[in-house]
């Protein structure tokens, strides 16, 4: 076997690739990490947790059983929060928010590959007590929770419903008599079934569940939960509960499943801040679920910033990988080429790369957008048309940029060829990771109806000649106009968002025509848009990718103003081929209703081919900027020495086994069988 | 927890979607397996194998580590072994290709989902040992391959080097002296790496070496080598072999690592049925390298049959789920819906259903041309022509047939919202088994590129009005009649299915003007293919879209000559459904290259939809005549019953975590942390 620890020395190949740097690749990274000070603050938490031995792991995750997976993941979860936490304490810092900021943003989950068993607890355990707990009830629960001596999750998907929460069919009965609030799981598929941390891990559980009292339903509320013994663990009795087995992605996460046979929880335990249930089985409705729908925005808008950061790093491991693999040759006779030098790799790898960047700058756009929002809100009670705007958009754009991402990751993979599929290279935990993204917080598909819900509606607005919001301005003028507006085709990127601007316009006012045609026809309002949802989710998909085109140019804009002109110069190009490649793929729509011509379509396609050749030099110089450290990328491929062949082996000898020279298997069942054989 | 055994009830809406079944399922089954003949022996196969205690798991695998899903996967593939030999030899019918034959083609990876680690055995070292031995090694080697006293691997993939054969770096040297061959693994990346069952289970090896002797290269060669010591099984002085580790699909196959120092093997362990190499080292050359490639294509052939069975099967579950699972109503105060009543759901799942239909019966139809392109290598030793055209068809098939496969059950599986990322839903095993495919017996993009160098010089002798082989001859009319064809459009199967080769035809010769250009630029010919691969690429791959399309179309009117009129109808919309389907995706082209008008795209849209809503209520019908049995498919969402919930339930019972009340972690780690902060 080779040399068993990793060369130091820089892959000889990625030495190079570095050498030719266009522009400052600290600059890069200033920009995209948002300033120094989050620079520093960033080196300065990688430094601690790479230095904590407790962190690692003895024997990669990917070798142990389902069982073990947990434990380990358990040990590392209660070790990251010991110390974690006094981190933050010493700082003055401690609080959940702060808490998941760690976990997410600085750490990713390149480090605990696995998820996080104590993850809910933080990110919507203590949530849900902040933001649906009166103030007596923040007052006795938050201390111990944050503390975790409590240590909760937070439960409403079941077996039978996911997205569609009015089915939820899991019921909290007041009991006048006892001023208590009976829970039950009157089927099999009103089990709680998915949350993260529940099976073996916490004593308590925030519950969704469907509020009767005086013999009416007032819908779901929130209850506060005991689900084990405080001393033993043991579950309670009534309480049904347990781990619902192995999956893809977040394998380390504890998603448990729960049942309920009259438990008993006093009427004080449903979460009061908003609704609330006064002793004689009053239901008090919430002022405004307004609220509500601010912290699904906030979610989705989180959701897109994660997502740029893992295709950032998935890209970073093909980009570094395929500038150190070697393989076929271009000219006869000449050495192997790195496969960067492959168009088609190029074609594969550099639009990703860009992408990430679209997705980060675009989740910034929102996050700033949201930011407004919460004011509005605040300030004047006022802001119920942005937010139905944001809702809108941000629907899409969770949707776009998850699929995109998962879709993306597996390029990014199917580009390392074989050794992508080795659980060594970290493909796998992004995919599983990126994927998952596109279900849970709203189910993609279901989402992009919401926003085509509100497109059709600002639509007959428009037609009406009412006034939009700003990112649904530019319907108006195909509204008004009975005709396209066709404007000359060029390549240059604002018109090409014009013409995403002008494709998403057209179609909308098609499928506008094919619902009423249907209503017309005799069908109901929900049965035609049911007929006409293929073309309305189109409808919902352009219009996010057209907010993605103008984010990313708006947002590269501003960074020039006061970028040095080499940055410039690489921000421009990267705008450039996330705006082409999407032209590129929408060639259909974009022939149907904008100027372009054949002519503009080859021309388009050979500045796309330039784009990639501009950026190829440059390619290694900056996946390095995103500054992600190797235990974040966690991938024996993406490393930043490019030791990659040795690293491969290192991490093969990690295999349990290998550790003895022979199987047990073969005297128990080759050996018999090679000699039943001979017989 | 529910009452733990599956009712063996059907669940009522399955039943409801059998009972309007429109045609007659056994005729639909029949055909779908080739005759009566075929579906008696696969029932008799399955009862066999299902009745087998000892094929079964204890524990599903997917809760298991690294190192018992091999150990189980190879107690397993010894059992079955010695019960499948039996049962051919039973009936005079033991050969390696038979033996594959009952693992692949009737029992699928359903069955022994983590893959055979005896498998290679069987596919690739008895039939190495066949296709390049020498009589007198047939005869040394067969008999104790076929018995499994040698167990064997084939090695040809190194570390550094997959789809680029040329540059294997394993060196096999003459040594004259001793009349030894010396095999070396000179670097790192000259180390062998995936064989299936190399690592701790083989004690045998074909090595495929670039061989030496006299002082020259004679290229790659194959060598059987001995690894392990045949009694003790501890590997043999000079042989550093191991397991690679953990990966994507095919967990329990045992995919190893090999170097060789100095290993020393008699000259004849050169498989010498081919080239040969006599006693003073002269190298004789083989007399044609076509019979290699005819097994290359033969592997592809087989590579496209089994992606349709993957895809029929993944498109089974998610059909069945998708008809028990109620989520959302669409009118308002109704009862929630069934999920495929949903557009959406029916187009995504739909057009699956098809394409696994049409990529069978492309199989089936490029299995007739290698057949007759045997006869004609065997016969006259012709058929090189047709070889060539085979071979460039079969390079895009695969490709396409694996992406796609690989893709749709993504969709799927995404399909099945959070249910589908559970491993008891077994998509991850049809999916591991299909994206690895991309990557297997030549890259995708690769084999592309192969395709489109074969249509590059096909349209350069179209353009010189040569004779064109059939499966390129619908480009001789683009090639001499410089203008594009433009016959009038209509949604007529046969006429899309000619825009298909009319854009086809358009996109090679624009590329191949790029091409020009370019070497008229000044770029080598390999230079200038490099810069226009995107466009050759989908080139290639429109090709082998049009090719499916047009197989859709002719075995289907060719089993509608014998079909009852409900399965013809039947047949009919699923064709066009798969036309209908592609050429949505390909509406940039077809509005560049046809005379399709922006009409007649909504009138296709439209007509696709109708093709949705025709097969809708057969929709569970169709795949229930697949007849894959329960433990083929292996999901708990996709049992012929229904019983979804109650199945999903059952897995989770299986999970190690749920065999105590209280998971040791609680004393070791969780309960130490709560106390620790009420301090």
């Amino acid at each position: 076997m080779p040399s068993s620890s990793s060369s130091v020395e820089v892959n000889a190949d990625l030495q190079n690739e570095r050498n030719k740097c266009s522009f400052n690749k600290e600059e890069f990274t200033l920009w995209w990490v948002g300033g120094e000070d989050q620079l520093r603050q960033k080196r300065s938490r990688e430094k601690f947790f790479i230095s904590q031995p407790e962190f690692q792991d003895e024997v990669p995750l990917h070798f142990a059983s389902h069982k073990e997976v947990y434990e380990q993941s358990l040990r590392k979860a209660t070790v990251i929060f010991t110390k974690v936490k006094k981190l933050l304490q010493d700082e003055g810092k401690y609080d959940a928010k702060n808490y998941v900021y760690h976990l997410d943003t600085l750490l990713g989950d390149g480090f605990i590959k696995e998820g996080n068993p104590l993850r809910v607890h933080f990110s919507m355990f203590v949530p849900a007590i902040q933001g649906h707990g009166s103030p007596e009830q923040q007052s006795q629960w938050l201390k111990p929770a944050m503390d975790c001596q409590m240590v909760g999750s937070y439960a409403q998907t079941e077996l039978g419903h996911g997205t569609f929460l009015r089915g939820l069919e899991t019921t909290a009965t007041f009991d006048e008599r006892t001023d208590e609030i009976v829970i039950n799981s009157p089927t099999i598929t009103a089990y709680k079934w998915w949350p993260g941390g529940l099976a073996q891990t916490v004593n308590y559980c925030i519950v969704m569940a469907q509020l009767y009292s005086n013999g009416k339903c007032h819908g779901i509320q929130p209850f506060l939960v005991p689900l084990r013994d405080l001393e033993t663990h043991m579950p309670l009795p009534g309480i049904d509960i347990g781990d619902i087995g192995d999956k893809i992605g977040y394998k380390g996460v504890n998603n448990g499943y729960l049942g309920f046979k009259n438990i008993r929880i006093p009427r004080t335990n449903m979460l009061m801040k908003n609704a609330k249930l006064l002793r004689d089985g009053t239901f008090v409705k919430p002022v405004s679920s307004v609220l509500t729908y601010g912290t699904m925005v906030f979610v989705r808008v989180l959701i897109v910033k994660n997502m740029a950061q893992h295709l950032a790093k998935t890209a970073t491991i093909s980009v570094r990988y395929s500038c150190v693999r070697r393989q076929s040759c271009i000219n006869p006779g000449q050495p192997e080429v790195q496969v960067i030098d492959h168009l088609t790799q190029q074609a594969k790898l550099l639009p990703l790369v860009a992408k990430s960047i679209a997705l980060k700058l675009t989740a910034d756009n929102v996050w700033d957008l949201y930011q407004n929002l919460q004011l509005a809100l605040e300030s004047n009670g006022g802001g119920l048309e942005q937010l139905s705007e944001l809702h809108a958009l941000i629907c899409s754009l969770k949707a776009v940029s998850t699929t995109d991402t998962a879709t993306g990751i597996e390029v990014c993979r199917l580009a390392c060829g074989g050794h992508g599929y080795l659980s060594c290279s970290n493909f796998l935990t992004f995919y599983g990771v990126a994927t998952a993204s596109s279900t849970y917080e709203g189910e993609n598909t279901v989402l992009y109806l919401q926003t085509a819900r509100y497109l059709v509606k600002v639509w007959n607005q428009a037609c009406g000649n009412k006034k939009l919001m700003p990112s649904v301005q530019y319907l108006a003028d195909y509204a008004t106009k009975p005709t396209a507006k066709r404007f000359p085709w060029s390549d240059s990127v604002p018109v090409v968002i014009a013409a995403f601007q002008a494709i998403t316009s057209n179609k909308l006012r098609v499928a506008c025509d094919h619902l009423e045609q249907r209503k017309k026809a005799g069908y109901t309002h929900e049965e035609a848009v049911n007929k006409t949802a293929l073309e309305l989710v189109r409808v919902a998909e352009l219009h996010g990718r057209a907010f993605i085109l103008s984010s990313t140019w708006e947002m590269i804009q501003k960074a020039n103003q006061t970028a040095s002109p080499q940055l410039v110069k690489v921000l421009r190009v990267l705008c450039e081929l996330v705006v082409y490649d999407e032209a590129l793929k929408a060639t259909g729509d974009l022939l149907r209703f904008t100027t372009m011509s054949e002519t503009d379509l080859i021309h388009l396609q050979r500045k796309y081919e330039e784009a990639l050749s501009i950026l190829r030099p440059d390619a290694v110089s900056i996946v390095d900027a995103f500054d992600y450290p190797d235990f974040v990328l966690g991938s024996a491929l993406g490393a930043y020495d490019g030791n990659v062949y040795e690293r491969l082996f290192e991490e093969a000898k990690k295999s349990p086994l290998n550790q003895e020279p022979v199987n047990k298997t073969f005297e128990m069942y080759l050996k018999p069988m090679m000699r039943r054989a001979k017989l």
